[in-house]
């Protein structure tokens, strides 16, 4: 399913082929989110457009709403959707610990209540694959335990314990047709936890691995440190998966050690605030400075929105709060977010990885909230 | 510049032709609101697939957000929003008196508080129209007085005083090159008032005509009276326009009695609550009667939504407020309007348009709002 095609010979940056049920995947990639079977604000049209591979869906929010019974009857997730590429369905172990208020942790799941009604609701492994089976998904992922990234010693040794029960049990029940199923490896930033999780994962032998318990509010140096602690013990012939990451500097980053699978919420969350993201950086579309400057978004990038709209009339749209404008950065950012990924690709093929890392790098202005952690990093 | 090519045998309803500085326009013609630069919701590529001729901009709003500055450096409406067909400017008369709280009408114009800032501006024939020439509008609208449909006698009678002074100071103006301007008859539900207003008008041979004073809050009988009591006095060899309508039942009343063009917020502004139109009438998306509704929204309907999307699914998305529901109501709702007036054309065209009027009629189902009107009239 996965075929490991290069290796990078300065880095570890890998270059893969991942074959799903609804199509192959070249790696690495970024998944743009579509929490609630949507990708927000951009249509089926435009992620094909944009290069999109594969996107992503989740457990928790799409058996809340619409309901398993409607996507059932639709015919599973792709056709509800009208989505006919591959889709990874995250297992809603994230969002039972992030966003449902009230919890109890059973030996065999958690007892929540919904976020959006208060209505009692249970999730475990087994409940996780059965929403995930109806759903379709080309990847599955194991419901785990996600603690929060202050969470003491002994609760991330309970939630790793209870990752590798549920995971076990994930890894029996039933699956849809030429469904993958990913493991998750959680252990926070401490490397003893990372390595016992990841062993066990590996031998129970899943299609591929994610690392969790990252973008979990941990600064910056931290969530390199779990990718670093965990990657080591990852088979080489599997695809590795860095879940709810990151900027396109923290994705290079993140590529240079050996993941090759991104997902991130970002590109379309801050497009609908005005800030738009280039190679060189985020910035505030707003500002005062693009008044009248009659530039696109970023100078060269192909995507519908540079190819039509000046910065002076996108910041009006989204100043006068036109739909027009947090449609069009959302566009903007998704296409710069897996534009890079085709550069990345592009680079690791030709063996000059490592020259657009560095280069890319430079290039990046990071963003003040990292600046930040990294000073703190350097102070310590 | 307007050409009259066919008239029903039957009914008033004309088929026309307006020619413009950006093109084309056939007629009977729905135009899209852009009032901030931008048809919400919509982009130039969506709005060019579903057969849109020309939109529509706004005086009062352009002017005071982005600026006048702004568009002017842009090199105008046109290249600030990338909108190469035709555009009509309303002159900002409506929003003067429909938006700004505080206003003082002077001679030559109105001063005002800017509804957004509450910054003083004022607003006249001369500004507008200059205003509109810097916008670069293919056709610009005089600036015109427009009393609520309940307001007193003396004051419909100083409204339509004031408007055809005013609509002499606009005739008199700089205009952008080829700018056509069109003048508004004013007078409410009194058909002298009408009469003297409109004659005023057409003997200062403007481009086209509006009838304004309509969509202000009437009921539709009231509506279709003000519309009656107006075109008779309007020339057959240019066009009529009526300004802020309406239903597509309603669009096709007014065709029937001899009006050639149509602006309405309708269809964005309901797609935006989750209301779809169709050629029977307007539902709610979000019913339950929808929750596994797999057909489109209209049958048959040839529109991006329809063509790829299901009711169940559209459901979802507005239940779960992404912004793809309102996006792809808008664009159904929209096409709808566009489709009509298509159909509109053929008919003329072939001589069945009395025969299409009677069916469209029959088949459509007006909203309560309009049906409670209707009731009351009968009973009167």
């Amino acid at each position: 399913m996965f075929e490991l095609l290069k290796r990078d010979t300065q880095t570890k940056a890998r270059l893969g082929r991942l074959t799903t049920a609804h199509g192959v995947v070249d790696t690495p990639v970024f998944m743009p989110v579509g929490t609630q079977a949507s990708v927000k604000a951009l249509d089926p049209r435009e992620l094909r457009e944009m290069g999109t591979q594969i996107i992503l869906g989740n457990t928790y929010h799409l058996n809340i709403r619409p309901g398993l019974d409607i996507i059932r009857a639709a015919g599973g997730l792709h056709r509800f959707m009208n989505w006919e590429l591959p889709i990874l369905t995250d297992s809603g172990g994230f969002q039972v610990f992030s966003l449902a208020k009230i919890r109890t942790i059973k030996p065999h799941g958690v007892e929540f209540r919904s976020h959006l009604d208060g209505s009692p609701l249970f999730l475990g492994p087994k409940e996780s694959m059965e929403i995930q089976r109806v759903l379709g998904s080309d990847i599955a992922m194991v419901f785990d335990e996600c603690p929060p990234h202050d969470a003491p010693p002994k609760e991330q040794r309970q939630a790793v314990e209870r990752t590798i029960r549920w995971a076990r049990e994930c890894r029996e029940q039933p699956r849809a047709p030429g469904q993958l199923v990913f493991g998750i490896v959680q252990g926070g930033s401490n490397p003893a936890l990372r390595e016992e999780c990841a062993k066990e994962l590996v031998a129970m032998e899943f299609d591929g691995y994610a690392i969790g318990g990252v973008s979990v509010g941990e600064p910056e140096p931290d969530m390199l440190k779990a990718i670093e602690f965990t990657e080591p013990f990852l088979p080489a012939a599997k695809a590795r998966y860095a879940m709810g990451l990151g900027t396109p500097a923290q994705m290079i980053e993140l590529i240079a050690r050996g993941v090759d699978m991104f997902d991130c919420v970002l590109p379309t969350r801050i497009a609908r605030t005005g800030t738009a993201v280039t190679h060189a950086g985020a910035f505030a579309l707003k500002g005062s400075a693009h008044k009248t400057d009659f530039g696109p978004i970023e100078e060269g990038c192909e995507c519908y929105a540079c190819r039509t709209f000046t910065r002076a009339y996108l910041r009006h749209l989204l100043r006068a709060n036109e739909i027009l404008g947090l449609r069009m950065v959302s566009v903007h950012n998704s296409h710069l977010y897996l534009k890079v990924m085709t550069e990345v690709r592009a680079a690791i093929a030709a063996g000059t990885f490592a020259e657009f890392y560095r280069e890319f790098i430079a290039n990046y202005t990071p963003s003040q909230k990292i600046l930040a952690h990294r000073r703190r990093e350097v102070e310590r």
